[in-house]
């Protein structure tokens, strides 16, 4: 069973119900979660050996979120308490051509404010096939950048693989560097990177050049400054999403490994429960493809994964690799 | 007003609501459901003199199933209190691209176990023009097919109808036989069938042939081995689903007497409220037609009382002989 | 920031929830709305001064009503307590091929026997650029007819433009006289007419013409009665709506100054949240669009406010300007 | 089984949750009730041949009540469709120190403007043992008292007895009658009156007397003038209840037959789950206990059955005759 | 009309329902509280002219705080958008002996960050009355309290009369400064304080005492240092609650002015539905007693207006003048 | 830290709401729970090494049930998957003077078909402190029977300390043998023994004694036979409970030594939120108290964990070894 490690924050996720706006809420929805814990969820839902890092405040708040950790079987044994508080999102959930909104309430959170030398990377990282990583952790402060870097180089050191989403937040990025002056440093430990090319040439510092997925033969170029960048880089992948309405999404993806290009099935997707994690849902499917099926599985199953993600309210994909597998085969029917 | 006893098991339904897993619910949504109470509960609410037999324990939850089927004025005079459990099933209900899943447990329930020589036929049939039964209450233990026998034998001798739907559900047919060996000789009184071919095939010990049911000219051919095993067999029918996803059906209906075949215009379904308890509302829907109205105008209705099942949550179909008709001429605006 | 007076009522909203029918809901979800009412809230949130008039029962449910006047800042002051009941109107939520219904309980409400002399008009229309009533308010009883026509002259005479949505409903006009007798004197003093040709053309008592509204050239004709009929008429509006089905539909508008007429882009609509009131927001967007915007932006505003509506539950569209604008450049991604 | 006839209003109630006042609620508990129903259904469960008549408007919520009535075996024969709207209670739940508070719309009702010569009072009142009306009924409009003359007086001439509860509501009698004027008339046919003393004088037309129900020695007294007005009076009962507030109730009862006083234990209830229908509660236990048991055993029953139904949410009394014989030997543990 | 300015956070308060702990919670229960806040919805409700100052973030969340402003007609216009965030309090509602508990995530809100020369008291305190602070705005940050100073001063300077709410929250005061260091000064301008003895004394510097109210004649005394401190000082209340359990309190109430002291009666207060707020309930009943009662009605009337908010959910007595002042006669009966 | 091994059936728990009755109910709680499940949950809340074995069916229902195993840092390694079903239990919640009730539907469950030679005995009692079983086990099936005697021969020949509740539920023992035939023999190894001395009695086929347990000299006589039967038996307890009715219960325990008698206070409890499990939460707490704690401290322990208990909705104890501790001195304000 590979052993996975993922790092970043843990969170409320606070979020309307209903259909309803922020508003005309006299109740939210209380789960927890984060784009790296969900990866870990997907992983342990998957049979692997997941592990999820992370602070939490020591208090009612933090305690409450270590148990859905706990439910889903993710490893918390380095998970640590202290900080202030709990970073908190508010999800209004939107509908048909109603937008969904998000207020990130996560400054000052028990993770953005952690410093390195905290966290026993060398043991975390013991027996470690993967680490996990995402591009929201670096935008939260500086310190969370720092440590970070100190966790990627020492799982290079100890030759853990590297994944990143590069997860672009426009509304994070507040403590004054951009994002290329500190993702730039961070993917180059990276085997696998998971991000469209225009994000990943922003964190590169490049200029945009609005792709065409469709045109195969460009895209090994586009690529060809990752793969630069990136000496360790095994495979950039690439959700396909087009939006018809936020109840209605078309979904597919690309793995490309630097000369071949795998492309899985469109699926279309409607109507959506609910979006949100649905990127680490690709992302954790990606991973268990990535170790344990070929590359053109690997995409079919993560893009499979993302396309149930949309069905589950709540961050986590709550599916088993049996179900991811047999969505390539149809579904629909009631089970009985 | 005709008299319609219909006779099967009625179960507690626990779902899971707004689209939540099984592992996510906090609470179930409690309703009562079963394909043959469903058929009287749409009988009774087309003005048909609808009675149910079944079988519940006495308990505070058989006494709850009980108000349910006096809520509906579909007659309960024979039901019978006796046995250990209320048979329960619990339903996660799908979205989008993941299906619904049923977990049945009804095992040794009052229906289940329930001897010959309980039930008072000759006493139930009297004055009765239709008894209704599934492929479901065979499939549940020896006792209960036994008891089914029982019920066909006795409503045949008093030259009452008997249609059947051929309902087949894989997790059950626990007991031992194949559904073959039962249903061979209870299919061969009925008046009316609704089932596919292939379904009907299985159940008389044939090999499947997938049917083309657009294919008119070869549908006759393939009829025949049901009409001749079936020596009173007026007609079979067919409900035409295409399960776009769980959430977008499609729905039409076909009714075939020997001779000539009556088709349904097909609706498109979508969003799906609730697809348990449709093919009840179809087989409903038919008997109606059967017993008021035109081949034609039957199989329409039928169809239309599918597709509006699909609107309303729970097992039952909660709509008047008026709003089927009205389905026919559009519909969907608000009535102020 | 323009002075826009509504006059209407208001009325406790009782809505079956999780799309059950009447029979099955043991809880409503209670809200509170009106067609005049619902534009009043629209202008609010676009900033203008919206003030609302009607009269409310003086009990706790009355106080409640008012509670969401104040909510929204729309002015209050000429509310007046009186009258024995609140009215109530039952809606049950359809759902694809299921329409939803409406149950009026609105008989012998605080504003349907209210009476003439009884608001203080000369100083509602102090300031006041533009009054807005509907076709719903003098359905009600001949004393709310009567007022509406008070109302309306004051306006008149003291040259405050006038608006008047048609909003035809069946279930009214109980008290003994037809549309067209009260109507067509009220609709004289117009400055902007919301509604279909054939609705105007009822209540002017002239004959249907099922109008083809793409055929642009044949409009100007169609209109020119209605402009005939109302001497200081500016515009007509139309909002197009096709039904696919209760969840689904497309939705464009028109607007035509008696030369020109300007058309919006046309959205699919798909799912349906909440359809009531969206004939309110589409009327909400136009006052604004016609006090704050070129002729061509404001039917695109108001057409978009309708669409929007359509994702909110509610009568009310809790919506910006900004967010109606952003509608006609895509929108349906998370916003993070 | 002996046939009670009871008749009255049907109404649909909307109840706050969760403690909330009317302006913090943004739905509502939808149940049903009415005090003659209510005893109907007390009757019902206890195994009596309830049969309760009344007048509902002919749409979807008249339905909905019906099917209520249905729901409990409660014979439904002689409820008749027609009129205008179902008559509305607003319930505002208190605790505490803050008492609950009613909100009535029940004007022009179905009930409140039937006719005389609507309900076949002949048919009705066949093999009938017992005819039960209340103050509440009379008190709606100069109709329903006419219609309650009539059935009171078919009742008196079949030789059926009759039960009041005089049920005095000050929010009721607004049609210009006084209390005394109607009830004087139509209470002299009783068989057993429910109600305190000074309630009885004042629908007598004679002064409040403040009696002091412990007392013995001096009821007998003041009873007279009850039992000389009423020339078949069997029993007048009274429960007596202490409202330590709205959370916390001591109730007992009596029952008098002219001459000998028969008293029930009294009882602690606290909390107060729901207090609404406690005192038909009373009624219908009483009526069972008169029909089936010794007078000392009756108030017994009576005065057991109102302090179970303070543990139920809604207007009825969902317990058994063994549940409520059960309590006056303890209970509080879980049964299991 | 008397107008009365308070000042202070205004919350989102996030509570977990049905008596379920943190960790239990999938749902919290939102509404909008903070003490000075519901302050002025009491005296909104009492039909004065409250004003509401504070500071909101200029989101999505903070707009919707501001509606519930507007909802209970205070007075919002000195409310002012800016900061990074709403402040958050997280509840679990205990029960019986288990205690409630609160999380506060107030940390650089929108009020705590907020600067001098932001607020212009000068416009805000134009005819006021009375302004109305809690010792909870300056142990939030060294700016909230300077903020604070800064508003006391202006209403001084403007012979605004000046209460306050000492209450204490000993997981406040984070920021470096011990409450007697900065409450001592702000307290000097009071007409009225809300306290007990202790708190006052730990708040100006000196030893607890732990004193008996009963013992009226040392009052005096005890109450001494404090209005030699305070100049201006007309008042001091202490409102006396002994908790039984967290679901039933004793209530009472005193009033000293120096030279006399009037007590309240004491309420039985079982069960509570929500004991957060009643500080405040009882600090609006003072203000409002003060300023429009004699002394010993006010002190009865602030008890029974604390009293009845342990009925109500949320933070916000939802009571009128006429509600408070028929609790001294009794209640607990259903009104209708 | 100490391993305490647990074993016995995990159900599904249903539990109506909001006070509801049987019949009432339309969605029902869901949590889990089980006698030796909650005092494992107890025991991890208190930071011992807590361990549950026992048997699931393979099916989404058992694998929700463990996901509540791991939430609770509870060791499921030796939790098996096999069966045929999950036990369930349905609930109905009482209040005031209406008991709660239970209706068990656990035959054939996953646990009650369980044969011997299924569990790993010897590496699930490695290094274990404790084993602890109840009642309940083998009053389910003969097999569940021998498994539980096969554990505890395991157990004492490993030298591992037992401990039993009686817990005798008279629904249960349905498989041919009373209670004195298998307990008897069960309970002879037992290190600790909870439960009232008839209770014990009747396991070992004594006559009920009806014991005052205030009479501190008797309960050394009545004891011996039991301390005699188990020869290694250390303590006894008893939690004493009077039931002034289902919302309010009087609490208290003993210790008993076989020498001296431990008496904990008594506590008075009201409002009950929940009951069921208060004797596994005075287990619970009884087991941390004898392994950490003077007997004395422990028996106050055990009381208090039970008191708290009550508070708290569903089977589990949520609460921490400080909570319980605080409760012995005070409790009920708001903590902030």
């Amino acid at each position: 069973m590979k052993k996975i490690v993922t790092f970043g924050e843990l969170m409320m996720r606070l979020a309307t119900q209903n259909n309803e706006r922020f508003g005309q809420a006299r109740s939210l929805g209380l789960t927890y979660g984060g784009g790296e814990f969900n990866v870990a969820v997907s992983l342990a839902n998957y049979g692997l050996n997941a592990q999820f890092v992370t602070r939490l405040p020591n208090n009612d708040l933090g305690k409450s979120a270590l148990e859905e950790v706990n439910r889903f079987q993710v490893n918390a044994d380095h998970i640590l308490f202290g900080g202030d508080r709990l970073g908190v999102y508010f999800l209004e959930q939107g509908a048909g051509l109603r937008a969904s909104s998000v207020v990130y309430d996560r400054a000052n959170s028990a993770l953005a404010t952690v410093e390195t030398n905290t966290f026993d990377w060398q043991t975390i990282f013991k027996n470690a096939d993967w680490f996990h990583w995402s591009g929201v952790t670096p935008a939260l402060s500086q310190t969370a950048a720092d440590v970070t870097l100190e966790a990627i180089k020492v799982a290079k050191s100890m030759g853990v693989k590297i994944s990143c989403d590069l997860n672009y937040r426009s509304k994070l990025w507040q403590y004054g560097k951009s994002p290329s002056e500190v993702m730039s440093e961070l993917l180059a430990y990276s085997t696998v990177i998971l991000g469209d090319i225009d994000t990943a040439y922003f964190m590169l510092g490049k200029e945009k050049v609005n792709p065409d997925y469709t045109a195969t033969n460009e895209l090994a170029n586009l690529y060809k400054p990752l793969f630069e960048h990136c000496s360790n880089l095994d495979y950039v992948a690439t959700s396909l999403r087009n939006s018809i309405n936020t109840s209605h999404q078309r979904i597919g993806g690309i793995l490309f490994d630097g000369a071949q290009l795998f492309t899985s099935k469109s699926y279309e997707v409607s109507y959506v429960v609910d979006r949100v994690g649905s990127g680490d849902a690709f992302m954790g499917g990606l991973i268990y493809g990535l170790n344990e099926l070929p590359a053109q599985e690997a995409i079919n199953f993560a893009t499979a994964a993302c396309v149930l993600k949309h069905t589950i309210p709540g961050d986590l994909n709550r599916v088993s690799v049996n179900e991811v597998e047999k969505l390539t085969t149809g579904g629909g029917d009631v089970q009985r």
